[in-house]
């Protein structure tokens, strides 16, 4: 039997079918489509699948389950999308309409979520009981598990980690709040956090490497100068991983998981920022002389979606 | 069969023997004597537990299990005290010395952990799934039941909610960190915030029920002028339930349990405390239209201890 796993974003939907073990083996995508009615982004999502189940030599009869994962608020329990922003999707019913395509069961969850599930069924957190999942990228976006399972909150509306509120009356979120773990733990704080120190150090490599436009520096033009011993890099990257520490002892002395792994964009910078966060996190420790959980980077990239999403049960 | 509940305090230590249901049939307490070595002291407990338990009217056999409550890091596994500040207890073995005088099973874990069960066992949260028992008292504690059991983390050193981050760089902590939550949501930030503001405000009623002296300031004190209209007192309280609400909703989003229960000192003031933070957390929650969890008072005070210890199993 074979699983097949829809990763939505909202540039392009990338579909897979994925082995009881988590390997891919086959995968395509689609465009996202915010232009078309739901029901047609559904069905262009359903092609592709059946085109991929095909290039895996399997038929519709071996799959034993499709899974989604959006990039928003999903109630695994009717299958319906609460809400997802960047595709227009408020209460739509994902599963009632993939079925009509598909005569399997049906689940769907958030896309960190799922991710997170990926790592743990076959990527870094593999054989850990409980692990917590960050991606670190535009936003910062969490997967919870407990027991071997996901664990979304009592009304789904748990694992929103970038939500978390990391300073009173701090920097203004996206979602109203001030002071989330977003505004100082994403790529975004890392680029707005170089900008702002740019103003009074227009001598920075990291302004050389942009051609002198601060509008094209990314998180990893500043990691990368950072890596190159640029003082305002260095500076920027040192006020983030404090940042990062602060926020993951704050997950350690709530819910101490196992495990806690690190994904999304801003991970690219690989041992340079894992080696910084190991350092860094021990000073927030309550504790410091028991053991607390194993930070590690994320090792199925973006693949992560489609394998999670497959996992979903 | 019977319990019996062992709630270890740094003044008192209170025992009670309790019915399945989590009812206390009778119960006793004996000073906390740092002065004595550790087996003494289990000794004395013991002891009391015998003569608790025979004026339930109940005898050894019909002891089903002994649990234990410790203000401090206890090991469920091994039913060692990893260490307990308060009692002077560094990795004492708690279950080994106890079971010298009770042959059944004994089973120990953190202070608010246990009162967060009895809560969900006999109390207000009875029935849910999911809750997180939060102590507002000197300092903040918390407990975590997941799936209707206790969730300590995979190190034992989860549910430490006082020392969530909630303040980049903020009010330094006893624990050596800043800007925890213990250091806005407990009485003892009440007082200090109180304390603070007079300096400026002599004019106070919190100033005259103290009869001047500002070393005499209780939480109570603020609450009661509050409630009776102070303005600088109606100033703390308003700080102060904005700070819970911000914990609370970062509660929420990161795990999101059914019921969110509140306990402790803090939490005398009921209704009028109640009542404001359920007003301010709508204010920091993400998903403004979908269902978040409930928060309602404790409704077992000090018996929370005992009740606790007795369920663990």
């Amino acid at each position: 039997m074979v699983r097949i796993g829809v990763d939505v974003g909202g540039t392009s939907t990338k579909i897979g079918v994925v082995d009881e073990e988590g390997r891919i083996l086959s995968h395509g995508s689609v465009d996202t489509r915010t232009d078309l009615p739901f029901s047609e982004q559904i069905a262009q999502m359903a092609a592709c699948a059946k085109e991929v189940l095909q290039r895996s030599g399997h038929t519709v009869d071996e799959v034993a389950s499709i899974g989604a994962g959006v990039p928003g608020v999903a109630d695994p329990k009717t299958g319906v999308v609460v809400f997802c922003t960047n595709l227009g999707w408020h209460n739509v019913p994902f599963r009632t309409e993939f079925q009509k395509y598909f005569n399997t069961p049906i689940f769907i969850d958030n896309d960190a979520t799922v991710a997170g599930l990926a790592e743990s069924v076959a990527g870094v957190s593999k054989g850990a009981d409980s692990s917590v999942f960050i991606t670190l990228g535009t936003g910062v976006g969490g997967g919870i598990i407990i027991n071997g399972k996901i664990w979304s909150g009592a009304h789904g509306v748990g694992s929103e980690i970038g939500h978390m509120i990391l300073e009173l009356d701090g920097e203004p979120c996206t979602c109203g709040n001030h002071g989330c773990v977003e505004r100082y733990c994403s790529a975004t704080a890392i680029i707005r956090k170089a900008r702002e120190l740019l103003l009074r150090h227009p001598d920075s490599l990291i302004l050389e490497k942009v051609d002198g436009d601060p509008s094209k520096i990314n998180a990893r033009t500043v990691i990368d100068c950072a890596r190159e011993g640029d003082a305002i890099a260095l500076k920027v990257f040192r006020w983030y991983v404090k940042n990062l520490a602060q926020a993951i002892a704050s997950i350690i002395h709530f819910l101490d998981p196992e495990v806690i792994v690190l994904g999304g964009g801003v991970c690219n910078a690989g041992a340079f920022l894992l080696d910084a966060v190991r350092e860094e996190v021990p000073h927030y420790i309550l504790f410091k002389n028991l053991p607390y959980s194993e930070i590690r980077l994320a090792e199925l990239g973006s693949d992560a979606g489609m394998i999670g999403a497959a996992m979903l049960s």
